[in-house]
């Protein structure tokens, strides 16, 4: 098969590698219909992280093609979801509704584990890790808001649930990245009366607005600060979310936070001292981390099908497969919100 | 009056001091029972944070001798209980139901608001601030266990309540101050079926365990993880409270955290820094700060005056007013867990 390979900072192709097969009974084999580039893949991409040399990507869906003798769930031909993460569902910290820490789990696209980023994927524990797609005939915009459901719509709503959003809060997303622009999808779909972006482009500020933003605030920094304090009566949010990861943001969260709220934080951490005198002084708490995609998407699958949210708008560049090069680059100088990658036809 | 007043650091002593009187409407003035040192008064006692030269002590109990004319809640004669800080009851954090956060509120015994460590205390908003104990002819032992809802016992419950204790969770404390061990007490009364404490002071031991501590764990640092890891089956604990304030015991907490829990923070940080990579790739969160007493005292006082907790023996050292100076020394040295003041007469 075709698929896309990391080699070092800035290098990424397209090779051929092994088919995948069945290695045990829990596994299946999916063929991917649609793969994209996460914003997490750009701090290997920079260099700002370390990645193995080999398969990468870890947003998939596609149609099951083999399983093993010990699968259930799924079936040949079923169209799926992968989570970013696969998972045994059986231990403690899946038991406990973090299915993304799972003991015996891990990403996709790392490690030897086959990335979404190519023709085709290896599933372990493939009952417990991938969700099928009820229905048929989703069209093309339908497919690209389920691919979200792999990673960044859950991201996005992590974000939201991690920072207590709730009906008729007031709340701010420090980000207007694709995992921002889904945070905004997401306390929509909470139930947020008025939802505060933080960003200075306009055509994320237009989808922004599209998803349910009610103001933007194109500041930075202490004026950002100001401008939101000045629009809450000096009080600050009912729940502040921090979908970038650097230290920037997250004392752009605390500071626009109000006493006694929870900022919710899914940015991979690059350079964060968390403010901990706003969190002891004023307070203010902080949860999130990897989402717990698995968990999340049954109860947003719903919501995509019957066209409720729209997450799969946040691709704004597609290419396929052999374009991945193309598609790393636009995102990584900002071309692009997120590249959608076109590999396999149903 | 007779007061304890700050000099400088190291140095405490007893003054002569103008008596209170009512300034405003809103105000009473309460003769001190009981007051006492806080650990948080240890920090500028040893010159690590600033204080200024004046009346000390924010923890007091005592008898409504004079009040204002818009007050209708308390009256002359009444005992009551003071929390740490003053409120409005009306601002937007109170309403919020931090009123330690009370905008046009700020803590007994600094800025020239008088101490609990005094003969009086003139107490703004004081229908708001003060909290009525129903009854008359209560032991020593319950105006002890009464003078701790004024902070520490508030602050021990509010370290078990942003950690999310609930009933059955195995869950852990850091720290044997009277704050940890008052998280002790609030963590069985949550219902916590197992409470390791961080101590090796076999006092203090002995103490957490009547309160409820279940195991004991007397080593430091890396060999205090993995001891709780194995009593925990390596998952961690389900609830983490940071009792002292130093970036070490919140180390300790986060790396005995089971992944998506909370850790409660409530010690003055000193030195803290976050570890920002367990709260995203574990999922950990963070949550505490300055206890919000006024909310607490009414929940707990049912509990002292039932005898059902006895917060009030984490008192190990107790003398007069005059004495005040050998009350800091003793804890200080760590000779007493928490110095009691008797100051006044019913």
């Amino acid at each position: 098969m075709r698929a896309a390979v990391f080699h070092g900072p800035g290098d990424v192709d397209v090779a051929d590698r092994p088919d995948p097969r069945i290695e045990g009974p829990s596994d299946a084999v999916v063929r991917v219909l649609l793969g994209c580039v996460c914003g997490s893949d750009l701090w290997y991409y920079r260099g700002e992280s370390p990645h193995v040399v080999g398969p990468i990507g870890h947003e998939f869906i596609g149609i099951v093609d083999q399983v093993g003798s010990g699968i259930h769930l799924v079936s040949r031909g079923d169209l799926i979801i992968a989570p970013f993460t696969f998972s045994d569902g059986t231990c403690v910290n899946c038991r406990g509704g973090w299915p993304s820490e799972c003991l015996r789990g891990g990403p996709f696209g790392t490690d030897g584990i086959d990335g979404g980023q190519g023709q085709a994927v290896r599933v372990p524990f493939a009952d417990e890790t991938l969700v099928t797609v009820p229905g048929s005939g989703h069209s093309d915009a339908t497919l690209a808001s389920l691919l979200t459901l792999s990673d960044v719509m859950c991201t996005g709503h992590h974000a939201a649930v991690s920072a207590g959003v709730r009906r008729d809060d007031v709340v701010a997303v420090v980000g207007d990245g694709a995992v921002g622009l889904c945070a905004v999808i997401a306390s929509k779909r909470l139930g947020a009366k008025r939802i505060i972006i933080l960003s200075r482009n306009p055509s994320r500020q237009a989808l922004a607005r599209k998803f349910g933003a009610t103001d933007v605030v194109p500041e930075r920094g202490e004026e950002a600060t100001a401008k939101v304090l000045e629009m809450t009566d000096q009080t600050g949010v009912d729940a502040a979310m921090e979908c970038v990861g650097t230290g920037a943001s997250m004392n752009e969260a605390f500071s626009i936070a109000r006493v006694g709220s929870l900022v919710g934080a899914v940015g991979a951490p690059h350079g964060v001292q968390v403010p901990i005198e706003t969190v002891i002084y004023r307070n203010v708490g902080l949860r999130g981390g990897i989402a717990p995609a698995r968990r999340y998407i049954p109860e947003l699958l719903g919501d995509v099908l019957r066209d409720r949210i729209q997450p799969g708008l946040v691709f704004d560049f597609a290419t396929d497969l052999e374009g991945v090069a193309a598609a790393y680059r636009a995102m990584n100088e900002r071309r692009a919100i997120k590249s959608l990658l076109r590999i396999g036809t149903r």
